[in-house]
């Protein structure tokens, strides 16, 4: 087991606009160093992050402002897949020079129904490319959105050519039993890479299932509204799992909780999760700048904005 | 209806790359003067382009190549349409000072079930961003690749809000009720804004039953590799158009081939119709170069190519 690995919770950072739409460097300087306080890792122009909304240019000028900033890029790992491999490997190639911990790889998502070996090819030669034993990748499974996905078979064929490169998943499908092929194909005891391919559940809801079958954590969009709460449990499953089990009431009433404020910015009645969780920061900040998000995505309407504060105060939930 | 419209049939051309990959300029200029030459006007940077395979720069770059190389900005659209809004400005406005007849602009395609007042404001703030009157979007419906398409409804509001920018759509939807929708609805004579929305089919194989409709041509991959034969049904469509009745068994013969040749590239046999069609141009120049493309699509393997060889023997096809 590769010992300075991320593991943990990150949060796919949300990204600030400036009513002009450009990205908001201050707040999301601000932003990271509130959840960096939480013990979240960061995993900043994910798919929360509106990140195929910015620009290539928009992409490498916040990651070299937010290092500039001090965010520890050992606690980064910057979304850098792009539909183009050229963008893929410079954006890549950009946040291992910064010593990020990792990248979060898209497959490249335009064409539709490409092969398994047409994007073996792909992440081949963008490895390649970037040619830095230091690389790390984070392969992005998130079929509802991408609709282009990564398959066992896929990883296999990877995990042969690059087992140091390929570094783990970020697995999105919101399948359990998805994540489960693959953490017992390449995360198990049983397999021989074992524990060399870290698995994150998109989803803190999966959060304790991921962790009891050698999973190693999430990386979730509610972690940008409830950092604290889903490291709570993270970290007591790592002290139990040390201790031989994880399990016991307590474990599982705080994983429950985390699926009861997670199922209220998951809800229908919001145009996006996206939108809910910047209107949930706008709030807590008392600042509507917050709110904005980049078209094709909307924001709340006021209507939208005053249910989400009341489902939150129902339960209880602040930002923490 | 505006005089000067770009009509008729395009390609979306093919981008050929030399070995490390980086597009290979001087092969595509001179695929685009053999498509011109054929009345072939160009549809640079779409589906059949790999568009989406290249860098930012990479597709201004080019455009900027090809407009020094002499290439008549009034016969092509280039695709500007990228997920990020910032780029879509960009490369649109590009594309608009060098004069060029319009754009084909996809929807931004990475968030999916994105709201139709999503797209409004996209369209509305690109249109408002380039702010210039001789903007001509022509906008780029497939789902099949995009997932996220064009509705009558958005098109309608964009219509109504910005009748000289929205000049018209690509249909690639393979579906001709669809295309007959958007006819009815923008481009038939009952309609108030008749025949400023000009409509292009994504396959020949729709070619006269558009001409019948009001539709304006096509904007075809197969162009690539068979224009004078698409080009002359769509002239004698027009020249019977103007005599009252585009029919007749000679204009049915000639459709009835297109989508003989069209079946051909078509096939399931091979990984892509793009490789398809790129192993064709490779084949009649007689340069193995020509047969290369980006991951994440494959080329044809030698026994495919060998299979595409003998049936456009069979159907007595040469590019033409």
């Amino acid at each position: 087991m590769e010992a300075n690995r991320i593991r943990g919770v990150l949060a796919p950072v949300v990204t600030p606009f400036k009513d002009n739409l450009s990205p908001d460097r201050e707040r999301l300087i601000a932003h990271c160093k509130w959840l960096l306080a939480r013990d979240c890792g960061l995993a900043v122009f994910g798919t929360n992050s509106e990140a195929n909304s910015l620009s290539f240019d928009e992409r490498a000028m916040l990651l070299d402002e937010l290092v500039a900033a001090g965010i520890d890029p050992a606690r980064m790992i910057p979304g850098t897949g792009c539909c183009s491999i050229t963008e893929t490997v410079n954006l890549t190639t950009q946040a291992v020079k910064h010593g990020c911990a990792g990248v979060l790889m898209l497959p490249p998502f335009y064409y539709k129904k490409v092969s398994d070996e047409g994007l073996y090819a792909y992440f081949s030669e963008v490895v390649q490319r970037v040619g830095d034993a230091r690389l790390r990748i984070y392969l992005y499974h998130i079929p509802p959105v991408a609709v282009v996905g990564i398959t066992p078979k896929l990883v296999e064929r990877l995990l042969q050519a690059y087992p140091s490169a390929i570094a783990g998943m970020k697995d999105s499908s919101g399948d359990w039993n998805n994540t489960k092929t693959f953490l017992e194909a390449f995360a198990g005891t049983s397999c021989p890479t074992a524990s060399d391919f870290d698995v994150f559940v998109g989803s803190e809801s999966f959060l304790l299932a991921n962790l009891r079958h050698g999973g190693v954590g999430t990386i979730s969009a509610t972690a940008n509204v409830n950092p604290a709460a889903i490291h709570s449990v993270f970290a007591e499953a790592t002290t139990r799992q040390e201790a031989g089990s994880v399990s016991g009431p307590r474990l599982e009433a705080l994983q429950a909780k985390l699926n009861v404020v997670r199922e209220v910015f998951s809800s229908t009645t919001f145009p996006s999760m996206i939108a809910a969780l910047k209107q949930a920061i706008a709030s807590y900040r008392n600042d509507p700048e917050w709110s904005r998000v980049r078209p094709p995505l909307i924001e709340l309407t006021p209507a939208q904005a005053k249910t989400l504060s009341a489902e939150m105060k129902a339960i209880g939930f602040a930002m923490a």
